[in-house]
């Protein structure tokens, strides 16, 4: 396989959230610079962990699991440091429902396709960055102005039966698909779960696979 | 926190493993280079998956758990075709019982410390590499010689008392530092779990941490 950069004709790079995933999180700040610098575009997908991990694999969510719980909240806390950083959510902050989020995530994917993936980092530095709940309507509807979208058409959408089919017809295709945490990607049919292969997910990318 | 390359003044890296695991086996294959890049040595400490993630942890193993079984599969191929690693044990072999083969790593760390860690990579070598089942004491006494080590005294060490409290009494120390996973390492305090944070851990050494 030879080089894409530049060519813009490879598929996207299928990238895998969780709104309330901190991993999810960061990874979505590397993510397109990543694609890009191997002329690739990034297309954006809700999954849930509450299906995937607790329902479908039967585990624990991560910080209540023993002893990688701990594990989690100082690699995380490392990572930040490392990046400098500044998050007013704390992994121990309570979690919200990701449901209307990741609704509203649906929505504009489907009625402004392109502006999915601002909306989607608008959504996790509003979570993340400023430690805002999302499952409040009003706390998506304040993101609509500043992306040109219209603010009542958002929280009818949010509500409405349609990006309640597509968010569970998107959860259930990342699983169809495999995914089972967040972040996750899949490039022509290679999966890479986590922030931590994302390293390998460059080389891949580079070199065209192995 | 200066350079500590060649100085050798600094803590060792401690490098917890269990021999079934085919990620602390990829891990073990790079840590000493690393290790030594920084002016460290490594101190290898044998946990076991099965009290840790089993037991402690609550959780499935690894391969059994839906979904991420089946990508830690590719992800394990992905790995050995980057590096061009010929294996005979696939990951769906059955898995040896590791007690005995830790047993003989506890004992040659007690009585010939310093020949360790090249037993602990024959070890590795021979389960992997050759796929051969290291809970028969035949498999694991044909290592004595090549290593210098009395073949006879080998074997009683195995299935001595103390080769068993030494075991046991590492796993219990391994669980009270947070070791959850193989490989997992702690410098200076600082856990770093799985082989896909090596290239974290060999930044933390070269900055001294942060």
């Amino acid at each position: 396989m030879t080089s894409a950069a530049g060519s813009g004709a490879q598929a996207p790079i299928d990238f895998y959230f969780d709104f309330i995933s901190g991993y999810g999180y960061l990874a979505s700040l590397r993510i397109e610079a990543m694609a890009a610098r191997h002329g690739r575009r990034v297309d954006w997908h809700c999954m849930l962990l509450g299906v995937a991990v607790m329902k479908v694999m039967g585990l624990k969510p991560l910080l209540e699991t023993p002893l990688k719980g701990d594990y989690v909240r100082r690699d995380f806390a490392r990572y930040r440091r490392r990046h400098a950083l500044t998050l007013a959510r704390e992994l121990d902050d309570p979690v919200m429902d990701p449901r209307p989020a990741a609704r509203a995530f649906c929505w504009v994917k489907r009625q402004h396709p392109g502006r999915e993936a601002p909306f989607a980092h608008a959504l996790f530095d509003r979570y993340w960055r400023l430690g805002r709940d999302l499952s409040n309507v009003d706390e998506l509807a304040a993101l609509a102005a500043p992306l040109g979208l219209d603010e009542t058409a958002l929280r009818d959408g949010v509500g409405g039966d349609e990006s309640r089919n597509d968010l569970r017809q998107s959860v259930a295709a990342s699983l169809e698909r495999g995914v089972f945490g967040s972040p996750f990607v899949i490039v022509d049919g290679e999966p890479f779960w986590g922030s931590d292969r994302l390293e390998q997910l460059d080389e891949w990318l580079q070199r065209g696979g192995w």
